[in-house]
């Protein structure tokens, strides 16, 4: 059965039918599935055990302070060397945060929210504030601005990054645009990865606010799974137009480790971290050291890091592999769904016909399954085609997987079918 | 020598002559001694290297939930559970937070200064905002105000807690006065318990703002040293005035287990923890579970943590001891230095002669030993006497702490005598 638009009225009739078929049986089998969210699977999260088990007898660091007591508010050494190897930034310009970037992005941006940054006008205090916001992209991230009530301006995501042209050109005229949300390799959900070029047009354009900020949440700076995607160093091409404090960096161990049990890392530029660690400074007494030591006993340099993400990476691929196989099977030879194959990250990003992406998602929750809502990868949960639909494939075992793939290939044929059909005026 | 206010010029100019060589001997031992925090000793530490070395094979909580994945916003049932029993407060209305409740005194005061507390004004959109200052007080909790730009309004610390009639006449007519920063249980830095009276009429008392807030930040919660002092339950008695949301409860493991590897708690009335749940819903992915299910493991139950703190009580005690026998021992045929027996906590207070305590503070530095600022118990760093200061037993060894308590007493009575001759014009 290769439908798709052309489809005649007759061929789609006969495809219902058959599809509600499918559909009721599938139903029958009483699924109950969350691929909600980008969770690890059990089996991911077991191979770093020996964070949690391995004995420690050690608590006082290579500089000499108990990491069991207060102090060290921006990370202990070893940390922050650990992931300035990993991601070539020095050192001194990364503290080492709590357990979650996306804490981290949300804190940073209540700063400028209430005291401005390098002194700025408070945000807060502005009558209207913009944040640029590639589309597809990452539903937390839309949620902080719109907590904060910014305006946010979708930017269409190309295969090398958003649509530089549309982001230089906002941003040069008008200050309220006071940043950008980047998830510059392997990016949620599409997997673009932002080439060179993109890289550095981001640091050197000309922006009207001086405080103008790069959210740069390098969420899957070593998730490889198909292939080694680079990323070009944003500090050291920054570095040439003067503009590293513009750049906000954030990385965190959440899908490395444990989400929520990791660490997680804000950098930048000198005089901006300089103001973050003055503002720390009365925010907290800072951070778990302990997981910090046991992290860096964890791994002990960079070449750790890469090696704990191959394996990650196998164990993701398998799951990939049963997607993107699936949808091969089903819509290679139709127009029902388009995708691209990412290389890495933790998503595949797919498109369904227009107005269908909503359907879809309540077809495969009745069934049992319950999908990323339909619309959540656009800023205020609105989607203008109604199409895009993310796909978390880690979190399932294979079985389960390659069950949800059955049911949401259904679904997405027989919401298709339905649409069309609707529009033919059944 | 038994000096005080009254002794003559020629009693003053002699004991200045010994002391001063009395102060060149201890300067030249290279004393180099940090008591400038309430660090707990590495011998204190040690009582909880359990948490830490102890196996940990099943990750999955009380819920069914792995704990080392992400969700539970609000903090696993079981740590929920743990403190709710100890503090006597309903599970339900209590967030366990990271690992600091200064942190989470800190997003609470920011969240009402963005948006408001209940629907009110975001405390940003006012033009001035007040809160009561408990002198001495937390500096900590000081800074935070001040960088929030709130004015501090200086209240005196009574016997049984802060003047109740000054605070009374201030919020009834106020509407800018916000809030009211306190360490109820052996308060920091003097020791108080605030009285049930106290308490009553905290929770019942009329204030023109209806986002008035009590900062309750029991610290010291279960810090008995010399003997157990009830703290009335501040929930229980605002449910009879209907006003559980004005308050905001913390507590935290930081000084029972490990600062900043700990766990803090935030809890506060239905509505308010209802707000600040959904507000945590886009703050953060929620805080480490794995070290809350550690925590939980290692004491059980209440009882498992008041047996915890007997133990930490008696080391402390040891310490206390030392303290305040030597200031019995130097100063009781003294005016030149007051104090009150703190029952438990973790300071002792002490109130020089006015104008003298940055300089006792400054002589003790110059011979190796740091106190905590003079000062820094008050708004501002502004002691209006220049006579109090904080000291902090906990860190040092014994020995180490009879070394420091021998500077300190010295620096005390150097301070008075060069004080004194100095009024007396020499």
């Amino acid at each position: 059965m290769s439908l798709n638009c052309h489809s005649s009225k007759a061929e789609l009739v006969d495809a219902q039918r058959q599809l509600v078929s499918e559909y009721n049986k599938l139903k029958s089998c009483n699924l109950n599935l969350d691929m909600s969210r980008g969770k690890p699977a059990a089996s991911q999260l077991d191979l770093s055990n020996a964070i949690l088990t391995a004995p420690i007898t050690n608590y006082i660091n290579c500089e000499g302070n108990d990491v069991r007591n207060y102090g060290i508010l921006t990370g202990i050494k070893e940390c922050r060397d650990l992931f300035g190897e990993l991601l070539e930034i020095n050192p001194d310009n990364i503290i080492i945060g709590g357990n979650s970037s996306l804490n981290l992005i949300y804190d940073a941006i209540a700063r400028y929210f209430m005291f401005g940054k390098l002194g700025s006008t408070p945000w807060s205090k502005l009558d209207k504030v913009k944040f640029l916001c590639p589309v597809p992209g990452y539903d937390r991230h839309f949620a902080i601005c719109e907590e904060f009530g910014f305006e946010m301006i979708n930017v269409p995501m190309n295969e090398n990054g958003p649509d530089m042209d549309m982001v230089e050109n906002l941003v040069k005229n008008d200050s309220s645009i006071k940043g950008i949300l980047c998830v510059p390799l392997y990016s949620n959900p599409n997997g673009v990865c932002y080439s060179d070029e993109v890289v550095t047009r981001l640091v050197s354009m000309k922006t009207a606010a001086a405080d103008f900020t790069i959210i740069w949440d390098n969420a899957y700076g070593v998730h490889h799974v198909y292939k080694k995607t680079n990323l070009a160093n944003i500090f050291t091409l920054a570095k040439k137009y003067n503009t590293e404090d513009r750049i906000l960096y954030f990385f965190s161990t959440s899908k490395i480790t444990f989400p929520g049990s990791g660490v997680a890392l804000i950098a930048s530029g000198d005089k901006s971290i300089a103001e973050i660690k003055k503002r720390f400074g009365v925010m907290t007494i800072g951070y778990n050291k302990v997981n910090q030591l046991k992290t860096y006993n964890f791994f002990k340099n960079a070449e750790g890091v890469l090696n704990h993400m191959k394996k990650l990476g196998e164990m993701l691929k398998e799951k990939f592999d049963i997607v993107l196989n699936k949808l091969d099977l089903e819509f290679s030879n139709s127009d029902f769904l388009t995708w691209e194959k990412p290389a890495g990250g933790y998503f595949i990003s797919v498109n369904t016909l227009p107005e269908c992406a909503k359907e879809t998602v309540k077809l495969a929750k009745e069934c049992g399954l319950i999908l990323t809502n339909a619309g959540s990868t656009y800023p205020y949960g609105k989607d203008p085609l109604d199409s895009n639909i993310r796909i978390a494939p880690s979190y399932p075992t294979t079985d389960e997987l390659k069950m949800a793939m059955e049911v949401f290939s259904v679904c997405v044929k027989l919401s298709a079918v339905n649409k069309l059909l609707e529009n033919k005026g059944e």
